[in-house]
């Protein structure tokens, strides 16, 4: 089954036509535009599936835990259903390669069922019964029980760099309609038709389940007009956003000037530092080169996770580690890159980086547009320590590798870190000391410490942190992927006294929905 | 045992006298200033204190459970040997009555060792493990470990209106301390005096418990500089806040424009409405009226939680719950305001209700400075929604009574309020269909949703919610009353295949601190 694309945009259960400028996409592997266009919308369409989706809030976030997990499991089934189709547009409109993105089209689906468990199990209510104690002295206690409910409306932006496990139906979608949160989404604009195909898999995924139209839009709009009008918009109450650091602050800005403002979690920018620590470069410093820049060239280094910064103690197993990337780096095939965009920003990343650091090697370069030139540089601490510019990220598959004086310098560099996704340890058994004095510094510093990996692979469960302190993300408090993403779109409501006839059915004394409790503060599992 | 009072600051444990403008208390009774004076601190002793705050983080967030829940009871136990010197002198800050005091001192410090017992049941570390899965096809699963840890070292604000339960060692203060983050406190300058003794009993505390100097600080300070420099300190990252809505809103300004953002809790405004619902106010009106105007009039009304709006459907009904609500106003007593800003900002209050809705009662007014004189005021629906000036909080013993044509007009009045602490039913069993299409609008304006009580009461427990969407407070998603509180100041990490030796001991194979684990995604009691 093939679905003729429409060049439209969703809301609710209508294909709506836009008349502002139009976007398409571009295969980035041949520079030639892909039908159909995608006329942009305006204010009015913007406004026109908020209140929507404010109509629908308080039947969708009411909906019973099996109702809701359902309709997750719908969306993953409808999106299965789309077959090769997903894959072929999403290939042309990425450059990614078909394997890539089946294995994306897994973990989106996978993390949807995921989410799916979680809705069922009802953990995320939090509920907390505190029951009445009328011979209390000095005063008796009332009865008080608390759960959490849906923030409200949510406008999630698709990110480049995932098209299906971080945009449409991704990670901040499944986690905002998890929590009970309908969703407006704008359409990241280099995968317009990779989006309307899932698009139009939710909007039948909400009429199967009956649930109200409004549970779920997708906008498109060139420029920035639409998504700021979206986090403007009254009727929406939070903001998921995977992207760049100048995107994410203008939203964090838009929702903090709101009469009312918003959370925005943005996930922004990251340089992920890799950490050689001496024994387990001495032991082991050419195999670490090897498995660096596999991880360097995943993706064309286009993950928020890819290690743009490798720190190690200077002296000749440093030597012979960059050598030895350096080698790993020149046999590096190009790769296309998503946009031409991100590609003329990756050509003037590593112009900024050649300008203050020393090149070690690039990879080989190709005929093609929008090509990919591995690049790994490396500068000395104290260079590093005074410069700015040597912290950018550099979305691609670049690479700067820090040279210190000793483990001291070492620890200087890492307090010179802004806030990170990730941490990367390379160590042996005999670096544990000098890893348990660095800990607390990147404890401080990152949502995710890792010990001889890579940073690259971020597994959707319950215990996984994607986020971490400034500028990784707008809110270190939370994670964008794994379980405990619901989190971000819940707030507490206690109820206090009421009869048992009005009470939700997560906060009755008999637990209909048998969640686990927290009772007089005791945990009942 | 009586300690005099120095007037100086404390920066970990030494005393800091500033050569700011001073501060000092006024007897708001009588209207003369308390000695010694306050001199306010600069930039200077502000970065002090918050260099030796962070230079405590690592070293306290890593204290073990019984360590840091001892230090909260030994906190608890420095206030309580104060004796009545700490009545005496809040009565002559505050003017509230003794007993009030006393009160308040038995919550502050049943607060503190019941955040005790929650640090030593862990739940607030989140602990997850997803155990690795090497034979997982098509790709084995890392070992994943997630746990909370303390944001930082957080500001906290005194609040006039509880100068021991929301100041000093107060809710934001022992939930921050509970969760691992030295605390800097900027001392409300109404009661100086009292923050001083308090300040002293936390800083003897610190000591007795050996834990780093800079784990807390108290600094006095004129005007807005140091709280505003204390925000915007790079070392400080979070902050917590009950005031006013301008104070709020400038913290949160302040804190949005730093290189890196940090999360602002301020507990701002509410006006904390109560339904009258048809067949309660047919049943018992007057009994509803004499409880209304005690709640209004408890502590002078400088509540957060005052019922400061009624909404009833008019009729003979509502008539005669106002005539009575009228006399029971009449006949109160004045009452000692916190303080002249306090009690004038009243006065235009109360002038500004005047002109908008109709007045009536007054009660009775006092000779004394400073005396709140409880008002009462009564508009029509159509009125109230048409004016943004009825929806102000004016924080003191003033209520509006709203009249509405019917139930869908309460529902209107309902969706044009702003976010709540609170919203109160007084209701029967034949109203409970009425509440049941009202109460959806109600979560989504309120922290706290009471039936047949009164708001002013706020039980510290687990289920409490003293939160609520903006403005009510900066951030929904939380409580400042109630052992969730702890949940502001922190934030998740992430632990990737470490070695069991550099595990932290909540995230160890064998549970030694014994807490409740999402093994797998499945709860361990």
């Amino acid at each position: 089954m093939t679905t003729e694309l429409q060049g439209t945009s969703l809301i609710g259960q209508q294909s709506v036509t836009g008349k502002g400028d139009p976007i398409h996409a571009i295969n980035p592997a041949d520079g030639k535009p892909l039908a159909p266009d995608y006329p942009g919308l305006g204010r009015a369409e913007v406004q026109q599936a908020t209140t929507l989706a404010w109509e629908a809030f308080d039947r969708y976030r009411e909906t019973s835990l099996e109702a809701r997990a359902s309709f997750l499991e719908r969306i993953a089934e409808e999106i299965e259903a789309i077959g090769d189709q997903l894959t072929e547009r999403g290939v042309a409109e990425t450059g990614l390669p078909a394997a890539r993105l089946e294995g994306e089209r897994g973990r989106t689906c996978g993390q949807l069922r995921l989410f799916a468990s979680v809705v069922r199990a009802g953990e995320w209510l939090d509920v907390r019964i505190d029951p009445a104690m009328p011979d209390r002295q000095p005063m008796p206690r009332v009865d008080l029980r608390q759960r959490h409910i849906a923030l409200g409306p949510v406008a999630v932006f698709g990110a480049s760099n995932f098209p299906l496990a971080f945009s449409v139906a991704g990670g901040d979608t499944a986690s905002a309609l998890a929590a009970g949160c309908p969703v407006v989404v704008k359409a990241h604009s280099a995968h317009p038709g990779t989006s309307e195909l899932v698009g139009r898999a939710i909007q039948r995924a909400v009429s199967a389940c009956q649930l109200p139209e409004g549970t779920f839009s997708l906008l498109f709009g060139a420029g920035r007009e639409v998504g700021q009008a979206l986090v403007a918009d009254p009727n929406i109450k939070a903001v998921g956003f995977t992207g760049s650091r100048a995107g994410g602050t203008a939203l964090m800005a838009t929702a903090q000037a709101r009469p009312e403002p918003i959370p925005v979690y943005a996930e922004m920018s990251s340089i992920n530092p890799v950490y050689l620590m001496p024994e387990a470069l001495a032991a082991r410093g050419e195999a670490i080169a090897e498995g660096f820049v596999g991880s360097l060239n995943m993706g064309a280094g286009q993950f928020c996770t890819n290690p743009g910064l490798v720190i190690g103690v200077a002296g000749g197993a440093l030597d012979a580690f960059i050598a030895a990337a350096g080698e790993a780096v020149k046999a590096s095939a190009g790769q296309t890159m998503l946009t031409p965009g991100i590609h003329d920003a990756y050509t003037q990343g590593i112009a900024g980086l050649a300008e203050s650091a020393r090149e070690i090697a690039r990879g080989q370069s190709s005929d093609g547009p929008n090509q990919c030139q591995t690049s790994l540089f490396a500068a000395i601490a104290r260079d590093f320590l005074g410069s700015e510019a040597l912290q950018a990220e550099v979305f691609g598959s670049a690479s700067l590798v820090i040279e210190c004086a000793d483990l001291n310098e070492m620890a200087a560099v890492t307090e010179k870190l802004e806030g990170q996704l990730t941490a990367t340890l390379q160590m042996e058994d005999g670096d544990n000391d000098a890893v348990r004095s660095l800990l607390p510094a990147l404890e401080r510093r990152a949502g995710r410490i890792l010990v001889n990996g890579w940073p690259t692979g971020v597994e959707v469960c319950h215990a996984m942190v994607h986020g971490g302190p400034y500028p990784a993300t707008s809110d270190s408090r939370t994670t964008s992927v794994g379980t405990a993403a619901i989190h971000r779109f819940l707030r507490p409501v206690c109820y206090q006294n009421l009869p048992e006839a009005l009470l939700p059915e997560a906060l009755k004394d008999d637990n209909p929905l048998k969640v686990s409790r927290l009772m007089d503060g005791k945990r009942e599992a």
